[in-house]
């Protein structure tokens, strides 16, 4: 049984059969890790295109790696090389790249809508690596991967993503994902970080972070992005820390149980203590290996679509 | 019958058997960029060098993707990060890189010569991908491919190249090219575009747009490049565009037969209007597409040369 | 038998048995670089991450040939395009980029010790591509296998070390690698550029450049690294180049049977005459080809260890 798209554009909307099967199908591939030989010939002679408008090592290196061990082949391509400095439109750069006979475009933009765009525009699959504010799906993705490797399932579990929600869209697609899974979602953050009326989309505003940490199997602590927005709608970022800040303490008093993610990468002392980032509550490294499986798995199961 | 020169250094003095060997080469590879797995392992274990000292997004990677597809291994090296930083000259930094055993090195420069200069201080094999105003052999070659592919032959033809003729390689290489398989060549454009005395290598000038929709098989419109110098040689790209542009009503009034090319990136509503760039005349972004192929062909005809 | 160390930090403290695996393992390597197909499959499926804090255009290059031709997977990583950039600590980048599942890193690095750092929080094999004014350990061996290619051995040889030794990477390691040999080791450069005390590491100090080509078989010339501090440890480029720069006057005068050597890359008419850099008694290319065999040995014999 194939996905039901034949893009990774974002979680909402994706029926539950599609996420199960990526992380079923990841499962094999996260084997694929554990091997001396971590390889497979399943998309050779295949070409994706890594066409990154941001700036992002992790993501950037962590789809480079899924590609080399499918045995695709990988072209980077990143604005500061780009025929859009040369007056260029968008639509042009992308349906030049895509006459040369590409089969996947991994795109990340700063703009929410370019994935979308882009499969208006080419015949290429298109992944999400993260569009604005809007989505990242396979980050999500990983994230479901790695709760439900530590605890079984994700049907009937709390979750609550902690923080920037009102910036992230690793938050966005979190919830698209894990509602879909049958997970119960939370957010937690100070007012100026949590959007208006995101209760709307049935998500549970907390705003004590003790509370969040004893009601919830799961904390999803995002980073506070200090270079984008964020920093200037908290008053400081050691403020922050002590009322938002995951800490030992607040586990060990509230919930030893708890589970912490976090898509990283980590401000030490501010939205997490080096305590809990280096811990036993945290699955921070397992979240980046799991992320190489499941970018196989989204490109394994794209690539070889009849179309 | 191999190429009579193990370098593709331009088309001026080229025989007509050499540019006929790569259009039918590539022939082959155009249909191998049709099958589910575009790759061959014909150069496998060769190494090619791209020598980028200027930016340029499609060239790059389309020799990139050609390369790949022919199973070769490639190494990218552009200006910024390299060692003439550290005083090194041009020519030591490409001796060394040619101590490291490279078969074929891909060379863009602003300056002509360069990729003529490399064949004397390198044993590898060199392919320019555009030097200085002096040559861009492979756009030429895949221009004529282009246009054979949709009429049928070259010889015979009436082609005129249209705009900025006096700061443009891929002018220089379409008019040896084509010359020598046998088509008419005339050049149109404000006399400040097109270079004095060019008549004396067998080309006719044209200033009327009209005459030369209406009195050639194939035109060939080059970018104003707005980024270098011909933004200077032109009044303002409005005016250019009311003289010179290539628009809908123009070909509808003159010539309905003629075959739009455009070597890319495109200026919308400059020296071509978004209504012919996306309509049924051109073949934009089949010569992209033929790009590759031709591409493919050099390297495997250089590559799989007895030295 | 294997390596006695998982890791090649440096020369230091090196056996001579490991030493000598690693020459004569390049030697089986550089046989393969003479052919048509440069290529094994030795390394398939295992990644490798090309680390580089630093600029480095050949060792860079050097490296990622010896990886393709060894059929590794290769990713870059450099500082311009870092998470560093993000607030995020060395160590953490480290332990996400290793969390992808990579079997080798090759590091370059503006401060010394960042390799062995590296080993306490990764279980990749670190190779050391040159730490601060430390170790650059394949330098050193690519320099032992030239001389020992030229010469014969390397026992019982007299190898100076010339020039800017107190910023150099390349002198250390190149001492503790040809003492480990049973080379017999001197330094000869103006007393600012010499480090205080280096006789305590058993090298000799020589101030004459005549007399060191008149008692030396070999001589390791070091750039003058104009760009870094030692600009400011020498009057003028001419004024060295009169007393220390080596130039085919002085080697017919005092020693025609002398070896140079350069690490590259070249100060022309500083450190080392043209006449001489391009002349009969250097072997300046040899060392860059072999350079890359080198690369091969180190890469494959961590690279197949029982973990």
């Amino acid at each position: 049984m194939p996905l039901s798209s034949r893009h990774l554009l974002g979680l909402a909307g994706v029926p539950k059969e599609d996420i199960q099967l990526i992380l079923d199908t990841a499962v094999t591939f996260r084997e694929v890790l554990e091997r001396p030989i971590k390889k497979v010939p399943t998309l050779q002679g295949k070409t994706v295109v890594n066409l990154f408008f941001e700036n992002s090592t992790r993501t950037r290196i962590s789809f480079e790696l899924a590609q080399k061990r499918l045995s695709a082949d990988t072209v980077n391509f990143s604005t500061s090389t780009s025929s859009t400095k040369k007056g260029e439109t968008f639509k042009d750069t992308v349906r030049n790249i895509e006459a040369m006979k590409i089969d996947m475009i991994v795109v990340r933009h700063q703009s929410a809508g370019v994935p979308q765009f882009l499969t208006q525009i080419s015949n290429a699959h298109i992944i999400n690596a993260g569009d604005g504010r809007h989505e990242h799906p396979t980050q999500a993705l990983l994230d479901m991967y790695s709760i439900k490797e530590r605890l079984g399932k994700l049907a009937g579990l709390k979750v609550c993503i902690v923080g920037d929600v009102a910036h992230s869209r690793v938050a966005l697609s979190n919830i698209f994902g894990l509602k879909a899974m049958g997970a119960d979602v939370s957010v937690c953050g100070p007012p100026t970080l949590i959007p208006k009326g995101i209760e709307s989309i049935g998500v549970k505003v907390i705003h004590d972070i003790d509370k969040a940490i004893a009601e919830h199997d799961v904390l999803n602590v995002l980073r506070i992005q200090l270079e984008r927005k964020a920093g200037s709608s908290i008053p400081t970022t050691r403020e922050y820390h002590n009322y938002f800040g995951i800490t030992a303490d607040r586990i060990e008093k509230n919930n030893k149980d708890v589970v912490i993610l976090h898509p990283g990468p980590i401000n030490r002392g501010v939205e997490i203590s080096s305590e809990v980032a280096d811990g036993p509550y945290q699955v921070i490294l397992d979240q980046v290996t799991n992320g190489v499986a499941i970018r196989m798995a989204v490109l394994y199961l794209l690539g070889t679509m009849n179309n």
